[in-house]
């Protein structure tokens, strides 16, 4: 049995575990699968088809499963079939946040209030997607990253494990910005290596790839590819020195959990 | 006749066109008018006087027709009556998205999720408004523009036709930095050109126009005017090189829609 | 007594002042206490124990009292007893706005639009909180600050009295980047002084002190302290001149109100 607000809309065929509550005003659509001792919020809107594992939290005003936005003007998005967006074990979902469709989150995921995570991108366990953070289409995030308030992930990009991104890092894709039908072709996010970190308020260029634990300080503009474990700096950013042993991601002795 | 939600709220002189559906738990205030065929998600709040035409999506936890804030402390908002909010056919309104009473949204227009359109704003025919941007209050934005993921367009700015902004980007219109009287009859916004484009993560100081066609690389700071068909770059933003032919705004075979 | 939508859920056990308005479909839970004269919106959520002064407008879809949600991965945030979140009287709070339990918001407080201020955070007197704002956690803000719209002000960070911010500002606390547990000892935001203007779209790295009546110019990084009445640009910030005399804080004539 659960407990849920009487004021709540459940289809009745989606189906709840044991254990869960479901605050007051939440709509949970057809086909939606929540598991057991999950603890929903109010006003939580889970659209049709939505798998949320078990032990998943989730905050008020949260909407999971929207299906895309097609503007007659758009240089990405397309109409498709979406597979039902996905929400592994141990999650959290914040206040206000927004999961299309087409999304799989691993467990022990933590989205906090606010942030986006749109169609066509995977999130890899244990990863941290930061307050107000936009993960646009067709990305790959890997496992236990952290994307830090405000950070903004562009389209096609890659983010291998233990990534790093600081507060209100800005990525890009178009290096002909907005112009050309030959850009469609080579729309290309950023890609950053197992462990390469990006500073705060640094801008990346379409395209870039920042190696294997690699650092971008603070405040950069890059327009290049960073080699590994090399810190960079500046407009553009260029070689500063290699990034302190005691940085290094082997030496952290962190453990996957 | 409509199917609406049975929770809904409606207010008796709402009006609410034939094969418009509207979701679980919304609230549509006094003298609200509803086109045909619109498509409402769930918890959006209309608020009274607010026209929306047909054939419009609007997304769930949006909120519709708010009436702007007065802080005691506020340089830019006074109390004035506004026009009732209006929003174009055939537009879309994302999730969780704010729009004032006193803006008007043409046709075709999509506004992404958890944008803002504040009041004494026009938005064109067309034009996209992404994910989380803001435009301030006393903003006319033209038709056919990209204002992409984040992007803040300040007060009292103008941006023409066929405009793109970066993701990131960061306008301002207070060369005073908030001190003096004096500030008050100088504040000024960014004046963006046909066809102009501004970089992702860029920062443009108050009262620049970027002139037709130009282009602001990634990055920069435009501390003064940019020419037409220019492309800028650096801190301060200097000329680099003339904007390429084939991405001139004359040779994309673009056709109002 | 009061005028309430009639599909509100109210907690028996709390209590609200005369002439305080309710919109549709919010949820007030256990022991809150809201004050005489308020205006509350529609799908506003309040939870346990909040204490809301008199005459505070809250708009639709706010969230107030949130409890902190814990990462497994996180690196700042601790589980914790958290006192009851105070709103002072004639404080304003957006649409979309996320309060969490552990923050402290003194008389006339506006927060516009889908800012977030975390636990552990206190706001003073005035002050203006800006659309899309992050005041992340142990942060003390003083009164009559004017947080621009989209700026991000890190953990452990404070800002005294008559502080401005300017759009778009990224502030950072870990020089670490994330990594060596030595970081933790050293998690440092930024400090600025009273009166200490931060210009938009700037990063200021962690530990930086921006001194008194001090002016970092648009586009700057800003590395090292910032001595007072002096403005500093560029990347990294120097010295450009002293602060202009009738920009200083002692010659506007502000009185507290």
């Amino acid at each position: 049995m659960t407990a849920t607000g009487t004021t709540s809309v459940i289809h009745p065929t989606a189906t709840i575990g044991a254990g869960t509550t479901i605050g007051e005003f939440c709509v949970v659509g057809p086909n939606v699968k929540i598991g057991s001792g999950c603890k929903i919020g109010n006003h939580v809107v889970i659209h049709e088809d939505t798998v949320v594992a078990d032990t998943v939290r989730i905050d008020d005003h949260a909407s999971l499963g929207k299906r895309p936005m097609k503007a007659a003007n758009s240089a990405t998005t397309k109409e498709q079939e979406l597979p039902p967006l996905t929400v592994g074990e141990l999650s959290i979902v914040g206040t206000g946040v927004v999961l299309y469709r087409g999304a799989a989150i691993d467990p022990k995921v933590l989205m906090a209030d606010l942030c986006t995570v749109r169609e066509n991108v995977s999130i890899g366990r244990g990863t941290i997607v930061g307050r107000g953070v936009t993960v646009e289409n067709f990305c790959t995030v890997g496992r236990y990253c952290k994307l830090e308030s405000e950070c903004y992930i562009t389209a096609y990009s890659t983010l291998e494990d233990r990534v790093f991104v600081a507060p209100g890092v800005v990525t890009s894709n178009d290096n002909f910005v907005g112009r050309t039908a030959e850009r469609f072709k080579h729309f290309k996010g950023v890609t950053v290596k197992r462990g390469g970190r990006i500073g705060a308020g640094t801008v990346t260029l379409p395209g870039v790839t920042i190696g294997e634990d690699a650092l971008v300080a603070a405040g950069s503009v890059v327009t290049k590819d960073v080699p590994a474990r090399t810190v960079v700096m500046g407009t553009p950013a260029r070689k500063l020195r290699d990034v302190p042993v005691e940085q290094l991601l082997e030496n952290q002795g962190w453990v996957d959990a």
